[in-house]
């Protein structure tokens, strides 16, 4: 141990009065709501590669963290796990997120690499042991290196088609190995650049064929964890064909998957494809394929992917109304895929970054909670759609048959309040 | 006849160095290209609500036009519809579109309103006799009346619901009249203003319902045409349904229609939803689902649906390679959903606009099929992805015998440049 | 009176427990903070066009609402402005700003809309005097009616910059009558739709010698109120030459102009410009041109001025910092220039949009009053700088000295944290 | 020489039906237009920095290029000169830009950083001698490395403000050596990533400081090139200080320095600002401050700067009418601040992007010049604006006298069309 967050004490709640930097002041998580306690509520999770593998960079400049842990070995990846492990015990979060290059330097070749991801699995399944952190899921980096530039499953070399098998093959078995409750796939790079070198057909059918092999083969190893995929629209690719909620359902359909995979939804991508957060949650629970979260946010004057810890309770409340309207998480749960600003260098960064985030993330769910059992709302919603309670024999198979109804009837239908302002109102009424 | 376009000669074409305005200079109707004529490859029509019922208003300002054709009653659509023919005749259009409140003022009831419509279709029936001009296409104005205002086929009132079959009804039948060679639908009212008032599954399915009513119909009248959606991502509303081509084609998979509903792609819906229009045209035709286009630019600097005549030729080669490559036009065409600006007043402007616009289209047409003929780019994606052809066996369905593959074949692939520049200059070659 | 409120109570305080949607829960006008009432801190204001004169349209639909005082007559003219007085006085509003457009009809000629004007401004002279309530500002609509669309100021046609300086001299002399505290510009036509038909320097130069002359004569008058202009950066014109807070502050220095004319910065535009709100607002303070604001908040997903209703507290608590740090309003005030949705078509939803957005700039100018006073974001500000409090005197104007002073002196600065997420977290703490 | 290019040709100029991808097809250096070759219109420069210091990186990927160059010592950067010069010679560009830290390695300190730029200037210098190619312009890299993360000039730690005043002044020594023609500054850090924590006022008036003291350096040692601000608006930072041009001028008039320093306008930064290409240049032109540009186009779709080589011809023809109308470069020059994709890993397309490019803009520039000595586009803007020829006495300062000569005269200004798509046709007559 390298004593990184040495003199961070373990924050615990205050409630909301603490004047105490380094204590929750809403996330209690022993605290029930709606018949659970936050933290199953909440199901927060580290994402392991903002918090310890990113170095600060950006398109116009290079590292600016100095951690302990950066190196290229074995034994800084230890260190690595061992701070990470420290970190989830301060901020007793209860689980974490990985990518195989976040976790295990890569090797010289696909057989190394596998083999110190094993190695870093076993160390890290010890640490679990000890401090009963779990995983909330695994995926493989298919995007950072040179031989993933032109995509991973997409790609134009059947080759990389084999390594990300492979790859994948063995992030999966590490998941399964570490009790993972999900495994995620992001295809960061299954997209393109140019649309002039690229056939879309093709590379769409090959995503599917990808996919379908993953879900088989999870059936065959007995892993019961969700497989989930994580829609964005672009970026770093020009345009990604796992775009949004909808458009990742239309895939499923085609390839006959929609009961086979849910999605892992995150704010920030929902901003970039022009939605949002809650529109996105709303239409996956809709279609029957909500499953997990990225809670991090979008600056809304920037075009590609801040991935900022979340700030904003009243737009977590709304968020939250949508997980909890669609029973909660199953086998998902609140993964912040946010990492500090560059210029945020210190232990306590790292540390409050997460605290607020997690409190903030909590006010929004007992808000949504209150709101939800409150029922207003959705008295609302259900009354101004009550005429079709009584009118559901309207929906016959026949245009001819209702247009003759309309004209016999004499119609004449007068438009309703959508009363939009007072629901915002309302909603303000839970905060 | 008003005598709105008298003094305008008949546009003929002239060759590129012609230097009369009145004169098309690449869009010569009967020259042949890939085996079709001009005419035939881009089945150019006016659409008749930009063009003769739009006046002139923006958000922040009233009417700008002064047609002796407006007004509110069946004298005045009579009028207008002649001077449409007489425009058509100017122009050598060979195809125009409508909706129900183009050609008709509303009736002060819905009869009323649907024999009004029955009356101007025998007026255009029989200027289209006489012409030899066609109908694209039809379709209902389901979003003006504010009885729409919070949607039509996924109104929470029951009632509106039925208004609208009964107007699609009358349109479809209409547009059957008139041997229309298509049926769109745009659900420019089939979306939210807040998720607050919305029970987005609930109107999903009604959206879904409605459809299935329309393609039954279609059926049963023995409509020979396509029944086309034309996606749009927002605007009026704060979210539409019918977002983007992936999106519509996970709605028709869902309901099954898939292989019964095709898309009507417009240039400036791609641009708002994220998308360049080339993508959305290569995606339907991946999918199965491309129809026909609206050829209407967006400004990229303006962040709601402008509606400009194309004038950038390079763009317009690659919206018609795809449309080439996708094997042209069957029922669709080129239809200009583009209005002039609020301050181009005079009747030269609406011609000159479609001249400008046809040229452009024209240009970009034979760029394209220069390309498509000469066959290197083509051949360059061809051979991006030959890996795959001799590798086609790869694609079986386990995993785990990939990864084993993989490693004991101890490959490493090597990134091979994309040559993006290289194809770009390529593209550029042929305008 | 038509008594269209009939029935709506008047809303007084409840505090934040009441269960009363006809109570302001946050907006106790009377209640002292940082040594001013809640109602002098915020100043606000009604904006009569959007509550009072529009119609609920689109650019896809036509009018939905009701109201009994739409007509083009000065019956209607008088009955909207007892309405609104009522209105005012349901809501407790102080204030209200107006168009020409908005409170008198057009007439027949100019004489004629300048008579109407005065014959209003009578009527509502005499509803102030007997309510109290004041006017903010008022400012002319050179943008709606046809003669505009090329531009008022900066016409390419003389007479229409003629007549712009009447009406702008008219509805100042009429502002002057009813003591209101500013005069405001929004050049929503001072643009253009295409460079290609414009000519950019003259346009601008011809906006400088209007806004000179609206200056001078405002001396002349004696008009103690203030000269704002609106910065906005497109829509509905292509390109607005007040594009935001700082293109503004050029043009004002250009002109020498910078002392006499400050900015009344609105929300909604600051987002279509690519600004958050709290940005512009310590953009204008720092450059000494602060004046009002517009509180209308945008749909982050709409790329056109959605002008909505505030409702997010954290947002305006943000923006109400800017506004206390700079010293508050002197002659400004919070205009909500925000409208319902086109579907609140209800008396009520007028009330309570009011309402809502009344509390929650009251909740976020509490906070914001909190956390200045609290000191402790100033005071991490402050010291972040500390530094330069020491080294003032570097800041000689020798470069080369400078040089040698840097290499002599052998630095080697090291980077602080910028410690943005800790200062996130502690701005929550004051909501 | 390690032989990178090894194998390319020459490129000439071999016309318009060439077939040779390595030829230029518009680029005839010595050809005349407007009295003047081309060579001296376009001022051809290569970026150093994106093509060959680069290495092909992005946020979610590391390095793609492999080139010979790469390397942290003084050996690699003769090498890289030495390339880069073979490259010039290839193209025939006449001339090239640099960061500091494109061509040299950081030394271990600022002493050692500023000796080894000493010895690759000299380097460079001898390599400049033996081939003609010329500095457009030096400039110096104040945001990669992490001292400069929190801004250079308006960095809270005086220490970095001095360290960057030392860097700049060893920057324009060494442009100075070079004959270089320009010196830029382009303030990547010089922003905020949270308004929480900047004093923008201050933070403003230290980049006023700063650019007077460069200024009048640039006086005392006789450098006569121009001093360049680069504006854009964000990315990196979220919010950048020198955001478009208007920002810019207001800028330079607070200091004083409108008449001492011009700008460096970028398409794709103006893009990313929400204007157009054309736009930003026309306004600098009207505001007398236009200077140089980087001609790389961003992607439309896409929020972050993509440094694409511009391949539009239309588009570069619009842009060189303004350059045109305003008459031509002086210092200025055509500078390639684009990259090839990161997946365009070979030398030819390091080439080639730069062949298409000058290409694109020497179609365009032609077709500019074609345009404006045709005349009939400023022709036709003229006579929109005649009323004012007549009219000018109109500006008198006196409002109340214009509203009474408006009143008098009984004016009823009647609207003129602004012919917008007649003008877009004859636009696209010159292509």
């Amino acid at each position: 141990m390298a004593g990184y967050f040495d003199g961070i004490p373990e924050i615990r709640y205050e409630g909301p009065e603490s004047g105490n930097e380094f204590a929750f002041r809403h996330y209690d998580a022993d605290a029930v709501v709606m018949g659970k306690t936050l933290r199953d509520h909440l199901r927060f999770s580290v994402a392991w590669w903002h918090s310890f593998a990113w170095p600060g960079g950006d398109p116009f400049g290079g590292q600016t963290f100095e951690r302990p842990w950066f190196g290229d070995d074995m034994d800084h990846a230890r260190l690595k796990a061992d701070e990470a492990f420290e970190m989830f015990r301060i901020l007793g979060a209860p689980y974490f997120c990985w990518h195989d290059a976040d976790i295990r330097p890569e090797g010289a070749t696909l057989a190394e690499s596998l083999s110190r991801l094993d190695e870093i699995i076993d160390h890290i399944g010890g640490r679990m042991e000890q401090t009963g952190v779990k995983c909330l899921w695994g995926t493989a980096n298919l995007f950072s290196n040179r031989r993933f530039m032109a995509g991973a499953a997409t790609n134009p070399d059947p080759e990389v088609f084999l390594w990300s098998a492979a790859t994948v093959k063995g992030c999966l078995d590490a998941t399964h190995r570490l009790n993972g409750e999900n495994y995620v796939l992001w295809g960061g790079r299954e997209g393109y650049e140019t649309l002039l070198n690229t056939d879309l057909k093709r590379e769409r059918e090959q995503a599917g064929r990808f996919l379908s092999m993953v879900v088989d083969y999870k059936h065959r190893i007995g892993f019961g964890g969700t497989i989930l995929i994580e829609p964005k629209p672009q970026e770093p690719t020009k345009h990604q064909y796992d775009y949004d909620v909808a458009t990742v359902y239309g895939f499923l359909k085609d390839f006959g998957l929609e009961n086979e995979v849910k999605l892992n939804i995150e704010q920030g991508h929902a901003i970039l494809a022009g939605h949002s957060f809650e529109h996105e949650l709303a239409l996956a629970a809709a279609l029957g394929v909500f499953g997990s979260i990225d809670m991090n946010k979008n600056d809304y004057q920037s075009g590609w992917d801040t991935d900022q810890f979340p700030t904003n309770v009243p737009e977590m409340m709304l968020a939250y109304y949508e997980v909890l309207k669609a029973g909660g998480f199953t086998t998902g749960g609140t993964n912040f895929d946010a990492k500090v600003r560059r210029q945020s260098l210190d232990p306590e960064d790292l540390i409050l970054a997460h605290v607020g985030a997690m409190d903030c993330c909590a006010a929004g769910l007992k808000a949504a909670a209150r709101m939800l059992e409150d029922g207003r709302l959705e008295a609302a919603r259900a009354e101004r759609y009550a005429g079709w309670d009584k009118a559901g024999d309207l929906l016959g198979s026949d245009l001819g048959a209702l247009a003759e109804r309309a004209l016999s009837a004499g119609i004449d239908p007068q438009p309703r309040s959508g009363r939009q302002e007072r629901l915002e109102n309302l909603v303000n009424r839970y905060l």
